[in-house]
């Protein structure tokens, strides 16, 4: 760990600010057996909080409950003792207590959470829950949240729950999800600060969260790992994502556009430097990175994708954005990224391009067809205009091409139809995907979401899959900037 | 609830010690599905602490542990999740944790145990367990044990057994078990008051115990509960039991002759009155107490037994103390009681000696014999001398005979022992009772022991037995108070 860097993040971490959620049930008479639910309202993170009492013979015997805390309708009516997923099971949220006395029980954990279910295993006598309380924790501060309003009521209804979403992520860090993995992952991060800076607007955490990053332990080649560990100590990520470590820069590219903060920038330089040498040390004679492992890059959950293609052109939106920043800066280094760039997409248009087809079924990928490297050639600027627009419509609708299963993917998606000046079809897309999310009950962006397998999980078991995740969140950055840029 | 008996109980609330115990094992590396078992080496009360920790990767999940706490060897062998008694199962010590970070876990509830049994369900890595601490709690002061030492290796042993329930027994009131019930009874605080006399020697223990069940409310009969709940807020208990009732006089006259405090002696004299006129109510024309259901005396737990002749002897046992006392006191009630004692006497006589077969078999209890009958009625004066000690021998002897089942039981059957001179008979039957428990294991003494039947429960199930018992802390009593009239 690099202790300046982490000193640095240190300095910023952010407040949590509470609120208290009215929780409407009412009192419960209750005996052994007996359970009930709670229904929130709405996703919320925090604090859960009951008074035990009794009706007319005070209990002469500990009281046992068990409380289940559940995202969602789903995950309220699974079973939690069928779960079989990889993951481990620990993240279920659910809690058997033992009560020695009446009177107010705080509990300890913090939980994600619209449903709370409440089971009396074991009491002596009539006893009485009451006086429920949901103390919910964020550090988005809603004061600074940019009034925005859209006369487009969908827009307006995803606007609002992609809001509900950064919130339930943003506390110490930009949490992965509040449910599962509350780690900060670069990838995740990246697209938390996008709508940060068109929502909350609070540039503290994401520069606390950049250099906890710059603070961690690199791979042999010089790459970031994907995530951190930041509470209750700093522990420096085991899993190596080169995409991610690439996305690191982009991030810290984006933050000196949004704050102007040069200082931070420069500060971090070393750390960008680092991650774009070791980009070097996985290129090939072609001029192509692909010296990797597949397990090594991210791109998406889906096991099936090739991702060399992809790769490359998070390499390049990369090495674009890296040259802007440091042109705007006036840095001695712009020429060598912006040659590197320009080298590399020719390699690129050569290596990973199938004119012909319009498509990049190439060889470094086994020839496979995936929505993927369309996106991400689309926004490595390798092609553009109308024929990108084709050959991403076309990859869409192919029923053999590769889809994106994840938020995180179908954001990129939409970004590059938007740089593609496709705005009226990315928001149409926004509300087919993110829309029908909340016309099927979302309160928070999902995890993962793929209308057709409404089962779909990478962990092998849906009910650990999580509900209000950070990459996700990202409809407002698109809903917003639109909108300013109409304005503008 | 008497608002002035409460406060004067609040007054005297004790403090409470800690111990540190020094807890032998050592770190553990662990998976999921591993466990192992602590064994403190005694049996204590108080709070369990240890560190999470991990070998290589940081574990980046929650850990969920579960916690066995056990009193004694067979409890700890025990499986939970078998239990059928009729107590409520959640007196069964077992937690389930979910940890969410490394570092230190304080569990905040109290345990009585002398063996904890820790398993892994779920970790995502390899995680440590180490720094284990117990910190004993107890409201008996070692600086106040009175030193003691005798030649006899298993009187030695007895007493030391004995002083180590009353000390897990002894917290903000004499409890009645430190695992199962924390209630105050009277039946228990006469004998832990008894014991502490010649022990701890902490009177202030005792005056806020008799203070509390002065503030509780009496039956429409005028009888005290036989218990009070006090923490977090004082309830008078439920249960009406006409003999602990009457001991509730007894431990009053006790405490003021180990004391001389005729202070709180004549403060709380109104709640005796009450008590003694309660019994009058419920004496028939004969002069017998035999107006009550069998429900509202305890004597023993033991569904068999009936119970008019012992609840006799336990009145006029009290009446001679209470006779005592107020003659000590000079207080002008002495004469009422005296002479009510001699009447009762002269009446239980009459109605409930078979003086032909020298036994208590009379149709007030459906001619049983019963072992407890005798020793009441020795403790109540009716019978004495050689017929006694004959009359009590050939009942302990009869294979048809009600035998006691409880340590409380057996303390007064001792006491009837001493009472007759049989000081050498009353230690052996010690030995051969208290001095069992210590071979077959007992690090404290147990609240239900028939050594031909080792799994009796009155409550249905073995494992939620109390282990270490108020009411079987006495032998050092017994041994103590003989020593010292030896060197007297």
């Amino acid at each position: 760990m690099n202790h300046y860097y982490w000193q640095k993040a240190e300095e910023n971490l952010p407040k949590i600010y509470e609120e208290e959620i009215r929780v409407a049930s009412e009192n419960k008479i209750l005996h052994s057996g007996d359970s009930f639910e709670i229904d929130l309202g709405n996703h919320y993170v925090g604090y859960f909080s009951f008074v035990l009492g009794y009706t007319n013979m005070y209990p002469d015997a500990p009281v046992r409950l068990s409380l289940k805390f559940s995202e969602n309708r789903d995950e309220a009516d699974a079973d939690f003792s069928s779960y079989r997923g990889r993951l481990c099971a620990s993240w279920l949220q659910e809690e058997i207590l033992n009560l020695d006395s009446i009177g107010e029980y705080r509990m300890p954990r913090r939980y994600a959470a619209r449903f709370i279910k409440i089971s009396v295993l074991y009491t002596p006598r009539e006893i009485t829950l009451s006086d429920f309380h949901f103390t919910a924790v964020t550090s988005a501060d809603k004061r600074n949240l940019r009034s925005f309003d859209i006369a487009d009521e969908e827009l307006r209804a995803i606007d609002a729950v992609s809001v509900n979403t950064l919130k339930n992520c943003m506390h110490r860090v930009f949490e992965d999800g509040p449910k599962r993995d509350r780690r900060l992952w670069i990838g995740d991060l990246r697209l938390e600060a996008l709508t940060n800076y068109y929502t909350y607007q609070q540039t503290d955490i994401v520069r606390r969260c950049l250099y906890l990053f710059a603070a961690a332990d690199c791979n042999d080649t010089g790459f970031l790992p994907g995530y951190i560990y930041e509470n209750p100590k700093f522990v420096s990520g085991y899993w190596f994502l080169y995409d991610y470590a690439l996305l690191f820069v982009t991030t810290l590219c984006d933050y000196y556009q949004h704050t102007g903060d040069a200082e931070t920038f420069l500060d971090i330089y070393p750390v960008v430097q680092k991650q774009m040498d070791a980009a070097k040390k996985i290129t090939d004679e072609n001029g192509i990175l692909s010296l990797f492992n597949k397990r090594d890059v991210f791109i998406d959950w889906n096991d099936a994708l090739e991702k060399t293609v992809s790769l490359n052109g998070v390499y390049l939106y990369t090495l674009d954005r890296l040259s802007q920043a440091l042109s705007k800066l006036n840095h001695k280094d712009a020429p060598i990224y912006q040659s590197r760039y320009q080298d590399t997409k020719h390699a690129a248009y050569r290596h990973l391009y199938n004119a012909k087809d319009h498509n990049f079924a190439v060889g470094y990928d086994k020839e496979q067809i995936s929505v993927h490297s369309v996106v991400w050639m689309i926004l490595g600027g390798v092609i553009d205009g109308e024929i990108a627009w084709e050959a991403l419509q076309n990859t869409m609708k192919n029923p053999q091409s590769i889809k994106p299963v994840t938020p995180y993917m179908n954001h990129y998606l939409a970004e590059a139809m938007m740089k593609l000046g496709k705005q009226k079809e990315a928001i149409s897309y926004i509300k087919s995907f993110w829309g029908l999310m909340i016309k099927k009950g979302a309160d928070t962006f999902y995890e993962v979401f793929v209308p057709e397998k409404p089962d779909l999980s990478p962990y092998g078991d849906k009910m650990i899959n999580s509900m209000c995740h950070a990459w996700s969140c990202t409809p407002s950055y698109f809903i917003r900037a639109l909108d300013q840029d109409d304005h503008a």
